[in-house]
């Protein structure tokens, strides 16, 4: 097809933290889908710590090299190839307005409401927040459970997750306006701001009871301090290292492993939601029931425009987003 | 009873490394059992890490302090009090020749064989080695087991139990005698000295297609480097972490907590054998049965005399043992 396709590439992988000089511009000509492919044109992207853990080294997918289009998650619209014509995907089409992609990579989504919540509550986040929750940390009614990252994509959900079912909910976040925002409109029952020098104290306060389970985005000194909250048999759900993500040189692991391990008898687990695969239509539909009665609420963060995703990203590991980060990279398709 | 106990108290709390003047003899009067108590002698004493463990904090049991009479557990028989005179029970006695406890806290062992196995591979050490490997590690044929601190009490029969399970099993220990001994007679399929500088390297040539259950006696550095080496949805059994318990201040975690756990979907899991009381006596059995087949060999290190408690706590926590270290305290009842 010949029509310009304005990419994203990552120029080079970054030693230190992420800033724009490791981003360049480029722009190809739209490919042609062969047999078994679609093209598709991307529609949202979506903006993930992991995008920064995957230039850091191999992880359920190959490290990121330099002169490669940067890789995302993003929803898209079907324009030509094996399946019809407007058909809305979930995909890894990466940064770029569009893509040849087969046809097997592909997920259609049948689309009720916002199309941006497909990115986030009814998407990725939304089922990582709930399968890692309810299957990784298995909480008990009454059990204390902890998040950190309480106000990102995915950890503003494992909390209201955790008070659908009966728990005390204790959010970790990184500025008051985010705490005071988990407290007053996302029903948790505490939060504390991690950049506090009294952090451990004020964890301790505000889990009179302990911790059983800790939903960990963040790893790093917020773990250790989670770690020596736990009570015997409590879980740690590993879901992501956002701490540990923007440097080329990732800090020691956390006192208290196994130490803690050990003497509490605590298990820690990492997963990733396609490890659920064969159970997300239960999950997305019980999702999307909560979301429309209102019983979960979903944060969304929306930028324009895929030249800004660089920033979007760089901001996103500082902590600057509230809830689920978005670039528009092109018109919503309905 | 006007008769003299000798008993063995911890003098002081450790700062760094355990020594000799940590400790002090007493005497004191063998005393009267009450109702609801035994007054057991003491015949063996079980000499672990553990010991070392309580001395540093909480753990399953409260911190050891300065003037106590030094806690262990032990062997015993029974020459007054609520059960019958010469029952032989397994208790915490502690590091005397006579106590007395509640009846409660004693657990009669019907003796066959050498008495001494009830403090090893036929006691806690058998127990431990076969639910953390079996219940929290659970193996499949085939699967390549890795236990630290392998020719420990603990080690050497986890090891043999992930043999008869059908497991490719590699040891890592801290001589080259250690490691020979477990190629040679113990069935290890490999042994690696962790020693070595090139550790990673060595171990990553034991386990060709990587690492699918970790049976973690040590902790710290060995545990990161075998981390690294970890297959896909790998199991880390925490049963110890003996690197850490010589210190008051123990090093910080392995690098790679949580972020394998994240990319690997790795577990990993702390127990204590009482965890799983209820299913002691199908292990016992199945270990008894092992033991006089042959398949199972069990490692003695056996050091006579109270006095020389101290010293032998001490050599063990530099490695100095092979197997089951025991101190002999008082004559086989039988």
């Amino acid at each position: 097809m010949n029509r310009p396709n304005r990419q994203i590439l990552l120029a080079e992988r970054p030693d230190g933290p992420l800033e724009l000089h490791h981003f360049r511009e480029a722009t190809t000509q739209i490919g042609e889908p062969g047999p078994g492919q679609v093209l598709c044109r991307t529609v949202l992207l979506s903006i993930d710590p992991a995008n920064r853990a995957w230039m850091q080294g191999r992880t359920y997918r190959e490290q990121l090299s330099g002169g490669e289009v940067m890789a995302g998650f993003t929803l898209g619209e079907v324009i030509a190839g094996e399946l019809p014509c407007g058909t809305v995907v979930a995909c890894d089409a990466g940064w770029q307005e569009y893509a040849v992609l087969p046809t097997a990579d592909v997920r259609p989504v049948t689309v009720r409401g916002e199309l941006t919540h497909y990115l986030g509550a009814l998407g990725l986040n939304g089922l990582t927040a709930y399968f890692g929750l309810l299957e990784v940390g298995r909480p008990g009614p009454g059990d204390t459970v902890v998040v950190s990252g309480a106000a990102g994509a995915t950890g503003h959900l494992a909390g209201q997750i955790a008070h659908l079912a009966g728990c005390r909910v204790v959010g970790i976040a990184g500025s008051t306006d985010k705490t005071r925002l988990l407290t007053e409109q996302l029903g948790f029952d505490a939060a504390v701001n991690y950049r506090s020098p009294s952090l451990r104290q004020d964890l301790r306060a505000a889990c009179p009871d302990g911790v059983d389970v800790y939903f960990d985005n963040v790893g790093g000194s917020v773990l250790e301090t989670t770690l020596s909250l736990m009570n015997e048999r409590g879980r740690v759900v590993c879901c992501g290292v956002v701490s540990q993500y923007d440097t080329s040189s990732p800090a020691p692991g956390p006192r208290g492993v196994p130490g803690y391990l050990v003497a509490k008898r605590l298990r820690m687990e990492g997963f990733i939601v396609t490890d659920f695969l064969d159970r997300w239509p239960h999950a997305e539909r019980l999702l999307a029931t909560w979301l429309a009665d209102g019983k979960l609420v979903a944060l969304q963060d929306i930028i324009e425009g895929l030249h800004n995703a660089p920033a979007a990203l760089i901001g996103l590991l500082k902590g600057d987003n509230v809830g689920k980060r978005i670039v528009r990279v092109g018109s919503d398709p309905r």
